[in-house]
């Protein structure tokens, strides 16, 4: 896997979405949530996407201009029609919105439809925490889960992040509620690799470890029927607020052709907090069970191996790489 | 387990709650609360609770008096110092008022330190859900469930619940983020039965199936490491809103003679909801998977276990009933 630098990296991308038409200021944003998650070590939202983005706006279901167009339903509720935008655009005007609405509210809630795949949620937790307020976020998907007890897909893998500030930098959750991601499925699948019984159903809607045969199938929600019960909720509220698709009606967070009909809900307080960094010191400190080395704060082991991509470089899928080269018009080189 | 007339449960209960010196309006909620989940079949969180709050009335760590104090620390955002007051008044009052406010703001929330045991999160969620209008309830308890990796209880079970009109009544989903409740894990010790691997630690951290060992350790998180995080980043936004004792420094949610220190969050969102009943529809309709008789939508099971018990009688434990009984001044009788 070549390992890229920083600045090389930013350098394709940025070149890559000017030719696709993307304004400087909104590529800086889709730049940096793609990075993001490379450098985070989650791939299957990382620079693997970049390619059908550019696909997308080709084919006219993204409009790179558009930063959506924002309805203050009430002083506190804002409904944002995203305009076929890009996500991460639509999705930090909104953003940008709340926590200035937030600041003399002290919540504002933006419900988002007909915007593009926003990303790993985990980007804008952690920058409003950054910022010293609370997120709690959530985004629907094209149904790839089955209910508790069902055979096929029918919700999406529905993450929910929660960012907030500790007193001491930030703290960031962001998880899906599907055992793993159909990404990761797709990898497995490519080495030929068979994935753990309990992942997913095959296309009959009986278990399989054949990754190939899930492919086609569905994933599990995590945690089994308190799983299901969390992604089914978080969809049925992310969804009649924003007034969206819902189930396999969900389109265009895979493709390149379809208009996407997801939804995104974002809640931003703004308030006093107690700090609570001294508790993430006690955890730290915990004695390990058995088979662990450490008991870990989630969103550190990203925010590391960030920190550490920046310095060191980014590795990344040969194919992707080689991919987003020929995309540049750039020799495909490493360092 | 003898079946209880639940007109005969509420004449109980009530003179239970009036001889503890319980306002009427107040007995009514705190009554409605333990019955609804005795009814819905959640044992741990009914009838069995109610000597403990009469032992902390007596003791003057609950006040059946007060509603709580409401501080509107900005349009949206309510503080609640809930003087000590029993759950689920102080609870009310504040979405009483977060009610109100959102509809005019769109969105309102309430960070509730000081005060007593909530009990089922869901019983609000399906409350407001009735009403037309969406909560997101939260709520912390003493230290019960391992970090994932970790040895020792070190955070609340943390439930969630949402609740919202589906255009066809209310859905609502309530679950904590331990695998199991405490209680659980207490009536299998009282009944010699194991627990299943995985459930639970022992006191010296390591994983058991002998449910009187994991009294003394910790629950795991629901999950693995995605419960956990879940867990624990909503402790840590519940507390840090709220100002409130946080890990192991919780107390008063299972004792007759602390203080309440864990604290409760609730968001209510006030806006026209796209119907989502006809999805719930489909989920029913789902051929279910082997070993499964049905697709569940969650809060269902619930809500038609309490449908019968309100016609046909609640099965309440023995001990408990007669324990109620005692409490009460009346004989011990079944139907």
């Amino acid at each position: 896997m070549p390992s890229i630098d920083y600045s090389k990296a930013v350098i394709v991308v940025d070149r890559i979405l000017a030719q696709a038409g993307v304004p400087d200021a909104h590529a800086v944003l889709q730049r940096d949530l793609l990075l993001d998650a490379e450098m985070r070590g989650i791939a299957s939202h990382g620079l693997l996407r970049l390619p059908r983005i550019v696909e997308r706006i080709a084919n006219g279901v993204a409009d790179p201009t558009t930063r959506g167009h924002h309805d203050w339903r009430a002083p506190g509720f804002l409904h944002v029609d995203g305009q076929r935008g890009l996500g991460p655009v639509v999705a930090q005007a909104a953003i940008d919105a709340l926590l200035e609405r937030a600041s003399t509210q002290g919540v504002a809630l933006a419900s988002i439809a007909n915007s593009n795949h926003i990303g790993m949620l985990g980007f804008y937790a952690d920058r409003v925490a950054e910022a010293g307020r609370c997120l709690i976020a959530f985004s629907t998907s094209e149904a790839l889960v089955h209910p508790w007890g069902g055979r096929r897909a029918m919700i999406g893998t529905n993450p929910i992040a929660i960012g907030l500030p500790t007193g001491n930098g930030p703290f960031m959750m962001d998880t899906a509620t599907s055992i793993v991601s159909m990404g990761e499925v797709h990898d497995h699948a490519n080495r030929g690799a068979p994935i753990p019984l309990g992942w997913a159903l095959d296309g009959e809607g009986n278990p399989t470890t054949d990754a190939a045969a899930a492919r086609d199938g569905a994933i599990a929600p995590f945690g089994n029927a308190k799983g299901y019960a969390l992604g089914l909720a978080f969809e049925l509220l992310v969804t009649s607020l924003a007034g969206a698709a819902i189930g396999r009606e969900v389109k265009g967070t895979l493709d390149s052709t379809e208009v996407a009909s997801k939804a995104d809900l974002f809640i931003v307080i703004d308030q006093n907090l107690a700090p609570v960094a001294g508790f993430l010191d006690l955890l730290r400190a915990e004695a390990p069970a058995e088979g662990f080395s450490e008991v870990r704060i989630p969103g550190e082991r990203g925010r590391d191996l960030r920190q550490r991509a920046i310095k060191e470089g980014i590795k990344v899928a040969d194919v992707t790489w080689s991919r987003l080269c020929e995309l540049a018009g750039e020799p495909a080189l490493t360092n």
